[in-house]
């Protein structure tokens, strides 16, 4: 009998900005034999990330849109089952891009052995991984934060966020938080040790963000790390000191048609800001670099990180739907095995 | 008798955002003596700049505010009557910033002697000084251009943007403007050699704009030398090649509270767009090389220029107001003998 498998397709793009469960179709087909130099990996983790979100839409970005009817693109943590590939032995753990799939074939490309003894696999896909380099390269980078500067980061208790604020600290700098809800907030400082989290729900117009910002960070902003977008920019900007920088990462409030438009503008000028926006993956020469750190720092317990885990493959759609509206906590990964 | 000169005082600041000619005093008042170190010029030329807006308020910005009751700042362009600095001798032309008035104490401070054998005494106004040193800043430090690139500037035919595209066709770039009106874009295409321009008043939407940059700009835009924001910079956005950078010189559409909120927010994130606001008279290090080759260009005709000249110091308030809303063709000086 042939085994089989269960993978995510994109069924049909959103409409009107709002992902839909109906954009996505859970199909089981078989887990395909190994050829000659190929990979079989068995995932126990899919990534789940707001990057997905662009690739749905048939719209101009940085990357070709997924195609209707192939499975979902994504990361994945997991453990080869076949190998005729002599980089690759049975039982190696391994991260890769195989997609929403509790199965995937590789011919070894982008596939990397991980050790797991002192970071746990599903680490590989959050501090220690894309996300963990993403805060490292914009950060270090575009930021380039120095000793006693402030630095903004938003959605603090996030994949991306989280690790932001910790190599904040760990340079020296006071690091402030934008997140949603007193629990995250809580989160942020007690346990990732920011200075101040601002909870965006709590002060939704301009005015009271500004006035939150400027309690938060008394001496001014001099680097903002943008996952978000909309209010908590517009704030920002005003609050930014001279020659502040400014990493836009992700604009998040966005991705679902919600308004991010920058009326601050003037203070693009006034506060002589540097801004750039940034892809973590056009950067690969900096990952090995900024693995090795990450991983120390997982390693040793000195970067903390928090996971939301759904339970199962069918539970993707939901869980991703969640995460763009904030409902996730820490990384969000979903649990294949 | 004592002689007399006039100077222009600010009396009150702009309420509303429009400045209107009652912000404006204009003053008779003694000549002054000069005292040991000192050096008293006669002003020929004022020059007026878009910056000097900010000043009028007393709003937060890079500058402190301009006071109440004293000699408006600006630039000057004129001929030393009298000397007791060793420096400076009855004769030599200087540029300084002494204000709008008819004659000016020095300390010697800021005062700059200059050759008007091959350069005009007034292009140290404009193209051989702080426009054109500011043109010549934010395109080759900022927008980095490179050849077959295209460059997009705003404000095109003004004493900053005229430059700009200049100096960007001399680099190999096609050179894109935005000015108001078709004298304005005709000048900017067939004197100062632009390859395309777009008349901003028949494209007031960002719709419409963003077809007319498309047509103008075919290969997308990889550089923005931005001197006004709003709809130019809005439409721009959405129209730029991945990496491309973005200078923010001035936004003077919103200089009396006009919208420039920026809603293409997205773009600086799709297309890792780099932007950075600047103020040319923080970057003084770069100005005797540019001002050399501004100079160069002026004097052996390559770098061509237009000037708006009002006649007289009691004209500069009129003449400001109406450079604020486009109505100078060229840099905007007062001619003050």
């Amino acid at each position: 009998m042939t085994q089989t498998y269960q993978r995510i397709v994109l069924a049909s793009r959103p409409q009107g900005g709002a992902v839909s469960p109906d954009n996505f179709r859970l199909e089981r087909v078989p887990v395909p034999s190994v050829g000659p130099g190929e990979v079989l990996v068995r995932n126990h983790f899919l990534s789940l990330d707001p990057y997905m979100r662009g690739r749905m839409d048939d719209a101009k970005s940085y990357s070709a849109p997924q195609a209707i009817g192939e499975t979902m693109l994504g990361g994945t943590a997991g453990v080869v089952e076949a190998s005729q590939n002599p980089k690759f032995a049975p039982g190696d753990a391994v991260i890769g891009f195989l997609g929403w799939q509790e199965y995937g074939v590789s011919d070894g490309t982008g596939l990397n052995k991980v050790e797991t003894r002192h970071v746990p696999l599903s680490a590989y896909l959050g501090p220690v991984g894309m996300p963990g380099v993403t805060a490292w390269y914009g950060l270090n980078q575009i930021c380039q934060p120095k000793s006693g500067e402030t630095v903004l980061v938003s959605a603090a208790s996030g994949a991306v966020g989280s690790v932001v604020g910790q190599l904040a600290k760990m340079a020296g700098c006071r690091a402030v938080g934008i997140a949603g809800g007193p629990e995250k907030c809580a989160y942020v400082r007690d346990e990732l040790g920011f200075d101040a989290c601002v909870d965006h729900r709590e002060h939704k117009d301009i005015r009271s963000m500004s006035a939150a910002l400027k309690e938060a960070a008394p001496k001014g902003i001099d680097c903002l790390f943008e996952n978000v977008g909309g209010v908590g920019l517009d704030a920002a900007l005003a609050r930014m000191n001279a020659f502040g920088r400014i990493a836009i990462c992700g604009l998040i409030a966005g991705y679902e048609g919600g308004d991010i438009a920058i009326h601050n503008t003037r203070a693009l000028l006034v506060n002589r800001l540097s801004l750039r926006g940034f892809i973590v993956s056009e950067h690969l020469e900096f990952w090995p670099q900024a693995l090795g750190e990450l991983a120390k720092g997982v390693a040793t317990g000195k970067l903390k990180y928090r996971e939301s885990i759904a339970d199962g493959l069918a539970a993707a759609p939901a869980a991703f739907i969640g995460m763009l509206h904030g409902k996730n906590f820490g990384k969000q990964l979903v649990k294949l095995t």
